[in-house]
């Protein structure tokens, strides 16, 4: 069972995942950088494959297929090494009245982007990215019913420098039971601009950066995407639904369609110009229960991983970012 | 010019650091892991090198030889790519009422930590590592007097994922002109322990530690060393002070060797049982001007960087560490 602990001092959540634990002299040997041939073959989220994963939870597949066989061109499945589990209760428990602990009770998700091993979504159809965001949409809004999870969190890592070694195109979805305090000093710091300006600072940022549009890389109907004046490394984008909302769930799906053409428009932007940079990319929303706030406003945001990240940026929280982001927009608008 | 920019949503700041700016498009090329012998050759933190740093600050070197030439066993010198510069006046500004900046103000230097090229604190002489952490007290006590200087952080960076290309042994010392939201979190929740307890949260933790044992990996008449009961990482390390101090600049000198040992166990732990990984460590410890406060606890962070920090960890701060902080202090006790 895996076990949330949080740090006495800091109220930081940490997630202690023996699921997947590794006994600590395992640790001296790193995980193999490419996949060779043989892996490939094996990969259990390739197509065909189906019976070596966990039986999924979710597909879009061909009309007439069975669950878990061939046929689905997105399939979410549950993580086999899940960092939370679905069952029990998430309850607060005190150990010697100081250390406070629970049961790492969530939900840990894998979405198979694509049934066959070699694509990324710089490099898929059009059609196919709207379908993984659809996808992204629905699990989304049935973990966001489930009372046990406040916060439910749609994430990619992409490359060993983004945290994965899986090269099968994928995403994730976890469902935590607790709020962190990472997410509320944000919601924290944004209702404190609320209150001072009457305004979202999300939305106040969204009009600077059309006005002034040096940091600007696309805009749509319904989007925009720019690289945020205090980009935290380079290339950090930013994408934000122009008409005000607080979290994911709000969001229609012909808005998703349009969502899924400006991430993909970035993220083939940075493969062709920086030849497939691993990267991050993260949904940041409301907690589940929040009605829509007036002072929160979700985005996306990417995390190109082409900058370690070092012991000043750990320990201050300062990131030092090596290039101007109005350079960085410039190199991305020309992309 | 580096450049502090404010995100105005968060209040976090970030270093632009035009100086150390690589071109957008000179980013596809990795750096490479490993130095060719032309290259250690070459390395400027050698002795013997000593022109080809810039002019050194500070140094332990034999009584009579001159600075900037052989004969140092430490050597501090001002960082070729700063990520602050010490000319100037930290003056925040604002652009169009919206965002903040301010000139990149501060301090950045590199502790050579030996003058050869194939040592690291776990391989090193106890008195070296002494020396290393009287320097760090020195530079600590000099650079927290300037009034322009908030907050001073002293780190490490081993190993290309920690954040480094430069083999030589070396640390690093920053000097900011602000206090970051993220040591005001750490601040703020350690003051809230303090007003509900009347006790120090750090303290209370070391108490619990020492009374448990089982996180406990080395104690000494004035130090203890703990895997943290939320670690964070595996094998993330604690060395506390037992006497509480919120301020690395009340340690003596006494202490300072005794914390020199402590660490040097620590990492030695690390070198031989995990076959010499990558880790940053950090000093954490108030702002400089601040007087002794009842309700923080100066410490240093030691951070092994064997799993990478993926989507989730950035985007919520929930950690996910693989290993149960308990048997990875069993695991070091026993290396």
């Amino acid at each position: 069972m895996p076990e949330l602990r949080q740090n006495p001092a800091t109220k930081e959540w940490v997630i202690i995942a023996t699921e997947r634990a590794r006994r600590p002299e395992d640790f001296p040997q790193k995980p193999p950088e490419i996949q060779t041939p043989e892996e490939i073959e094996k990969c259990p989220f390739c197509e065909g494959h189906e019976s070596e994963t966990p039986p999924e939870i979710f597909a879009y597949r061909e009309y007439g297929t069975a669950p878990n066989s061939p046929g689905w061109w997105i399939r979410v499945i549950p993580n086999k090494f899940a960092a939370l589990i679905r069952d029990g209760l998430p309850k607060r428990e005190k150990i010697d009245h100081f250390f406070r602990r629970m049961d790492g009770i969530g939900e840990h998700e894998v979405l198979i982007e694509h049934p066959k091993h070699d694509f990324t979504i710089a490099t898929m159809e059009e059609k196919q990215v709207e379908e993984i965001f659809l996808a992204y949409r629905e699990r989304y809004l049935d973990l966001c019913k489930n009372p046990k999870f406040e916060l439910v969190m749609v994430f990619k890592n992409h490359g060993q420098a983004a945290g994965t070694s899986v090269r099968h195109p994928h995403s994730q979805i976890i469902a935590s039971p607790v709020t962190p305090q990472h997410v509320r000093h944000r919601l924290e710091e944004a209702m404190r601009y609320f209150d001072d300006n009457g305004v979202c600072v999300y939305c106040a940022m969204i009009e600077e950066e059309l006005k002034m549009k040096e940091r600007l890389v696309l805009e749509t109907d319904n989007f925009v995407a720019f690289e945020p004046f205090a980009s935290r490394s380079p290339f950090e984008t930013l994408i934000l639904p122009k008409k005000h909302s607080s979290s994911f769930q709000f969001i229609t799906s012909d808005e998703t369609k349009e969502m899924a053409y400006v991430t993909k428009a970035i993220l083939s932007k940075l493969y062709k110009s920086l030849k497939d940079p691993d990267y991050n990319y993260v949904i940041h929303s409301s907690p589940c229960h929040e009605k829509e706030l007036e002072y929160y406003h979700w985005h996306m945001q990417i995390l190109p991983r082409i900058t370690a990240l070092a012991g000043f940026e750990l320990g201050s929280g300062i990131y030092i970012n090596t290039v101007i982001p109005e350079k960085a927009a410039d190199f991305l608008r020309n992309a």
